[in-house]
């Protein structure tokens, strides 16, 4: 039984506020004819702070598609160990223990990825599976759990480690100026997360079910344009309204699984922006409170890509867990437009029959 | 028991021949100190035919990395669905009986990955998961394998939709002229591949057991530099030495199965270029004649990278395949220094236990 234990999160050190943002906004598109919808748009993110890999001004510059792909792997190379050890060690295991890395990143892109480096740096066998998903955007911190799910339900003795990374501030495009692209620039932050699936033992979300809808025909919804000068983030005004499609979607999984996805324990969901939590409340019948993890990680880191999901859990890992057994949901959602979604049950480590020992390393 | 089906694929039909190759590194490079070098190491890939997306005099020139993903784009769009549903077809297998698509492609970059397109377009259901992988390069067909294995073994009633799209010659490089560059221009081809994994029947290859091996601080070995001008393909010279540090993983994993690497019935190899194959041989205590499949896409089509596999192994089938219970390895090899790796035996109709009974479907 694949067990998603606790992740780690870390955030980069460059503070930037709602004010800040707001009067950015206004200096750098003071002639923009949709100034005020362009600030209204940012004032109802709800994002208070955001953490990025630069100062501001250099946030700003554009060095170049190759100078933004230099810093996202030095500055890559410098926090993700801190977060994969502390996951690791959350997990009571060691480098050696896994048998496959998730890497999932759509914010620079490096071949071969990150995975290489880590296993050649970091402690893990050379024999270490490697997954490196780089076009699942903000869906991918959801299907990277449910790779590893499927992984160590292929393998039950194995373990997989979970790394996101995600650098959104060196996607900024200086010439971008849709509403789209400005309302981006309000509301994206920076941040790296680790999380260990255990094929045994462990304490955490006890993967039980997985599951991914497209909806159809949104492929253009939430894109790139690949450009000289990188990668062009195209979001579409209708995605906001995109819960519509995807409740069903997170309703019907519930429903195989024999669940009531009306009456769960927990929520783990992607805080794509304010209004993709109200919706799901509305459509699910869910209170609002439910979404209080995802709505703190929108509201402190703003909307981390891929590190959302993992953020969001770590926040129910610290309020204390919700109980032995308690059942809930995980999804990501991201460019397809896509939900990777998850069901699984809280297991504490005193009520678990499989986990192991205190102190003991390995299963 | 997850069994490979045989793979559909698919060369575009610009041909470029060993002597227009050579002819080329002559005009262009006349000046190039060492050019010479240059000419041996071309004849030596015994590369006769190449087979590109776009005619010689569009593939010399560089548009711009956004125009050459444009291109990228719908080559895909028009070649990809031909092997899938040939594919489909050969497996026995409808689109919407397919459960993961998972899409491998290191020569063009899309947000969302030609899976939603797929999906939206092919008849897939919008239930079908997606994993894109960009950055395993040459060793994305045997990931692809791999991963499918992985997850038809935790859902033994799902089936596994491999694709991989190759189209090197949108990353040639004009200004790039160091020996690993010039090699590779001379070297690399451009097609399309698909081939099913089933959850339960089919006739091809049953896997049993799959690995990977990275070899130790080689990352930089094989990579890809990513800059304004798209993806520069560095090729370093030690990587043709390879194949000692990657036979004893192949032997390792054979091991492990309680196979001898040497006696095996089929080989399906990355053929990266001549020198891998040769040294496999030598290694692996193996006679040339049994990587006629890996020998025969290299001199017909180049290096296809994600693609050479699952071209070697139509080669196989299209050979009669080796009779059932027939023991065989499948590697893909590409950047880390990475190799994917995978045992299995050969399964025909009549056989096959779990096989279904002709002309049903779905399993």
């Amino acid at each position: 039984m694949a067990t998603l234990c606790r992740p780690a999160v870390q955030v980069p050190p460059h503070v930037i506020t709602m004010a800040d943002t707001l009067a950015l906004a206004r200096s750098l598109h003071s002639e923009h004819p949709q100034l005020p919808l362009v600030l209204r748009l940012i004032e109802n993110t709800g994002v208070r702070t955001r953490h990025l890999v630069q100062p501001l001004d250099l946030t700003l510059r554009h060095p170049g598609f190759e100078a933004r792909n230099t810093v996202y792997e030095s500055e890559a190379k410098a926090r993700v160990p801190q977060v994969v050890s502390r996951a690791l060690a959350t997990a009571e295991l060691a480098a050696e223990d896994i048998d496959l890395i998730v890497y999932v990143s759509c914010t620079g892109f490096m071949m071969p990825s990150l995975t290489a480096w880590l296993i050649n740096t970091q402690g893990f066998r050379s024999t270490t599976r490697q997954l490196p998903i780089a076009q699942l955007g903000c869906a991918g911190g959801g299907a990277a759990i449910n790779r590893a799910h499927d992984f160590c339900t292929a393998h039950p003795d194995a373990n997989a480690l979970i790394v996101a990374c995600e650098f959104c501030s060196l996607c900024y495009q200086p010439t971008d100026s849709g509403i789209g692209s400005l309302l981006s620039n309000g509301l994206f932050g920076d941040g790296v997360a680790a999380a260990v699936v255990r094929g045994s033992g462990g304490t955490g979300i006890s993967l039980e079910r997985n599951g991914s809808y497209l909806i159809p025909g949104t492929e253009a919804w939430i894109s790139y344009d690949v450009r000289s000068t990188g990668f062009h983030f195209v979001l579409d005004k209708r995605v906001p309204s995109t819960m519509g499609p995807l409740a069903p979607a997170l309703g019907d999984l519930a429903t195989l699984h024999g669940w009531d996805v009306t009456g769960l324990d927990f929520y783990i969901v992607h805080a794509g922006g304010p209004r993709i939590l109200l919706d799901l409340g509305e459509f699910l019948r869910v209170p609002q409170y439910a979404f209080r993890f995802s709505r703190a990680t929108l509201t402190e880191y703003g909307n981390t890509a891929s590190v959302v999901v993992l953020d969001a859990l770590r926040r129910l890992f610290e309020e204390g867990g919700p109980g032995d057994g308690a059942r809930g949901l995980l999804a990501g959602f991201g460019p397809g437009i896509t939900a990777e979604m998850a069901l699984g049950r809280w297991r504490s480590p005193l009520h678990s029959p499989d986990s192991p020992p205190e102190g003991v390393l390995s299963p």
